[in-house]
């Protein structure tokens, strides 16, 4: 099936690919999110005033990014010349690559291609952030071809963690642009789609200019395994602890690992219930999409899993990378409201540990442990499998489209070093091969060698809650500042010649009191009294602020030891300004 | 060579272990610190009036424990018995066994135990933080019996990755108590000093009561390889790399890595630099002790380094961890004052991460690649073995000492749990295991089954900075606090009657603040003009600032999507009030 979008209603005077005008038009790759980092995808490849967009993922921040909940591209680059954006193109559905879609919608209405569980999970997210937003999406198969402006487009089916995945290969005037998604080369997947060697090395016969390939695993030696794998240790486990109950975690995104799981409990006789907010969502939209075969009479709900016995029953749930509010932490610190854990129970973590998430997994564990509970996890088994290609993979993928040009793609520094030095094994000269940062741009002409000289805007903007904007860095420093030292204000009501006419008030919040601190309290009431004193016939707010701060630092760090912020804040009294609500209104309302 | 301790100062009437009285006495064995958790290790046997303690360890917060430095054990339980304790042993010189004396000798002045390299370290640091202090430092070696009171302790060496660890035998009048220390069966350790399987199996042939034995690896199958491997790598790398400057980076404390560092230096006609501090101090120790054995004239100082052909060269400095200020750290940013990395270096990795840490190395690692540097780390070849026995060792100490009582120690829950199945895998019955936590007393008596029934305080001292404390638990809360939204300060000037007489300051910090902000600061100045003029007539500070505190956390919320820590401080200005210096003396200070 060829789906051909119509042309930007924004634009009419650019008519397409055939035009010479615009065949002499340069292509520009620029990633904008992706490159020095595991997250944020987002990938623009622009031919003259047409643009599209691979890919709007989210990246979850660093525990020093204070009170920050994720992370999104900056698209300044796109809301610039949002009238040249034709769409953007998912490769999955994964958050990295689908999870700023909330954010870039509601700055830039375009319409959205992708299979159908990407659109699914992604129409689930919309609908929940942005109610009143709709936007277009364009459901595609692989195999398919879209004509976008100057660019057309062929999805391409590759297996990975999540079902549904495709690679993109891109024409354009100038060449064409093989963007693999995050691929691996499974033999045996559990849906049975194949990565489509035939598509790719049909595409590479055609010639690829520019290959832009997933990097994340090129560190790892050999070939990723099979996700069929696991089956072969649940299958040891459900025989090892048939007496038990069975609780299962892995990613709810991970639609193979979750029929494998249902699987084995209808071969073992035990029902199958689902706990987790986005383990339930996700079993649901897809066994209705027909991505996940289980049957109704399997499944348990929540409320009747007491009914169940033990040794028929499989718990599937969230929580496989320890996070605060998943299924299994919930469970393991027993604030879970529908099952208890004890020594009847067998856990099992199907996955392995994000890195950053480690501390975080094991506490879950130990907590589990310490309820008495059996654990397995990725020390004792093959727990897990990744869904990305180790590096044979990665060189059959540079064999089968033989580009001219190769940019590794989601990774961070060290992935894309690794994966460039193994272009260089299969044959790739060095010169050929472009270590990208977020917004530097690869410029293809019809002549010559692709320039890597130009930059456009790029870099993060942190969401922190519901705020959807730009944290800016002081405010991330001052959030550092407070949490390492805590807080001291000091309070007063000043006359206009600076003299205190209330009590002095202190207050503290995050600061560690050393025993003696109400003498502490009390030098720094002198020394704000010194510093009034000092300033008298003089008197100038900022100067006084300034001294206190100054004088209580040194109070501090000498008595208690603490490098607290220290914010002074004086009101000052007008002579006979004793108040009258109106006067209030009026001066400061 | 037996080393026979004076009797505590501070008794004169208990006297040993000879008298029938004390032999009907209760043996108990108490964990302070090192259960549940990897770190602060600190073990009390105590046999009526008389305690010994084993190690006194520190521990590295997690993230979450915002501007906290280190963590020690609570040591109450010995404050409150400090007339019984007759000397600490330590085990081996590393931090999380030795890193609380500080702490713990400047509230409980009694003599360290050590081996020469321990106390060496030991001193160093003790010097550094408690230059006042004078601590009894008595030195012992393996091999030597020692009598404290009625402990009959033997030190037993064993492999590790820190030289001259000890594993402790204890006689004590109920039985024999043997604590493993950190251990390793390396069969070829560097320095030759093999764990001594004689000694370990003698007391077992005595008859061990109670066997505690580090938990570590109890997760990992097999053996630990041994440390000689890394010689292997080294030899690879350094034949692989012959034109590069190399800088390997490791762990100051391993001196039989730095050992192996320096040999390939020597074998490939390259001189050695160290860099960082406590690298350059754990080096002149360990040379001036004769555990390092490196020729002075192949030793270049930093300031020489640059007069060094690349290929001539070897620095060797800390950060493996991606310690913040460390060696390779600095490097990588290129901060550090004497060298500068570039395409000629290869750096080594020759560590693992500690949980923890993987963030740190990874950002290390991605910085390198930036700079053109070729990287050598855990991903690609074999840069590190652990220190600590792997389950089959496990199982051979305890076939060697056979204990009739179990206790695993040092470790997370988890690998306490794995070391009690490891445990009765070799035939200890489940009811003469016991996994413990930090603060429960296990208790022998002559007759009977011991009891694990008490508890004595035991928990974590949170330190931060210089200031030497306990954090209140609150105090954390309101960093997290702090951290993760910032803070809003309202402060005013109010008469007596709860009227405004100045205007109203509002101060953030830590706080985004949205597009519209002054528009949202107006709006909280209204509404706290609002609430004044409610309360007005029935005036009550408390009353007001609840209802600012309420009344602007809706604004913030609805407005700014801040969660914000709201603080009003209000001065209340009494009648007439207008200052007098001497007033404020009189009533404030």
């Amino acid at each position: 099936m060829a789906v051909k979008a119509s042309r930007s209603r924004r634009r009419n005077n650019s008519s397409g690919a055939k035009v010479g005008t615009v065949r002499s038009a340069q292509l520009k790759f620029i990633p904008l999110g992706g490159l020095g980092e595991i997250g944020k995808n987002m990938y623009v490849l622009q031919y003259g005033d047409d643009i599209i967009v691979i890919d709007s993922g989210l990246m979850f921040p660093d525990q020093e990014l204070l009170g920050i909940d994720f992370i999104v591209p900056d698209i300044s680059y796109l809301e610039a010349n949002r009238e040249k954006v034709l769409g953007i193109l998912l490769t999955h559905g994964h958050e990295d690559h689908t999870g700023a879609l909330p954010y870039v919608l509601s700055r830039l209405n375009v319409p959205i291609y992708g299979t159908r569980l990407t659109l699914g999970l992604v129409g689930h997210k919309l609908e929940e952030d942005l109610p009143a937003l709709k936007p277009v999406m364009k459901e595609v198969r692989s195999g398919d071809f879209l004509e976008l402006g100057p660019f057309k487009i062929r999805f391409i089916a590759v297996s990975h963690s999540i079902p549904d995945g495709v690679a993109l290969s891109i024409e354009t005037p100038l060449g064409r642009v093989l963007h693999t998604g995050d691929f691996k080369l499974d033999p045996t997947p559990i849906d049975g789609r194949v990565t489509d060697y035939g598509a790719l090395a049909a595409e590479g016969d055609k010639g690829i200019l520019l290959l832009a390939s997933d990097s994340t695993n090129a560190e790892r030696k050999g070939y990723t395994p099979s996700e069929r794998i696991i089956s072969g240790t649940l299958d040891h486990l459900y025989r090892n602890y048939r007496t038990r109950r069975l609780i299962v975690s892995s990613f709810a995104s991970n639609v193979h690992r979750i029929q494998q799981v249902a699987d084995g409990a209808q071969h073992f006789n035990r029902k199958i219930a689902f706990l987790g907010r986005s383990m339930v969502r996700n079993v649901e939209l897809a066994r209705s999409l027909g991505y996940l075969d289980i049957d109704e009479k399997m499944i348990v709900q929540a409320e009747d899993i007491g009914k169940i016995p033990d040794n028929q029953l499989v718990v599937m749930t969230t929580g496989s990378q320890g996070e605060p509010f998943s299924g299994l932490v919930m469970m393991s610190r027993g604030d879970h409201r529908q099952i208890t854990l004890g020594e009847r129970d067998a856990i099992f973590i199907l996955a392995s540990a994000i890195p950053g998430n480690e501390k975080l997994i094991n506490n879950t564990i130990n907590r589990l442990f310490a309820l008495g509970c059996e654990v397995v996890y990725e020390q004792d088994r093959q727990t897990h499998v990744s869904g990305h290609a180790s590096a044979e993979e990665l060189k059959i993928m540079l064999n089968l489209t033989r580009p001219q040009y190769f940019v590794p793609i989601h990774g961070e520094y060290r992935h894309l070093v690794r994966h460039s030095q193994l272009a260089q094994e299969v044959g790739i000269p060095q010169r050929n091969i472009f270590v990208m940062t977020n917004g530097s741009v690869l410029t293809f002409s019809t002549r010559g060698k692709p320039r890597l000289k130009d930059k456009v805007q790029a870099g993060a903007v942190l969401i922190d809650g519901n705020a959807v904007g730009e944290l800016k860095s002081f405010v991330m420093r001052e959030r550092w500042d407070l949490a390492e030292e805590g807080i001291v204000i000091i309070a007063g009501a000043l006359d206009e010649d600076g003299s205190l006419i209330a009590p002095l008030e202190i207050e503290t919040r995050g600061v560690f009191l050393s025993d003696d601190h109400e003498k502490v309290k009390q030098e720094v009431r002198t020394a704000v009294a010194r510093v009034l004193k000092e300033h008298k016939g003089a008197f100038k707010l900022e100067a006084v602020s300034k001294a206190v701060r100054n004088r209580v630092r040194d109070i501090l760090r000498r008595r208690n030891s603490s490098y607290a912020l220290i914010v002074p804040v004086f009101s000052v009294v007008g002579k006979g300004s004793h108040s009258s609500d109106n006067w209030i209104e009026k001066d400061f309302f």
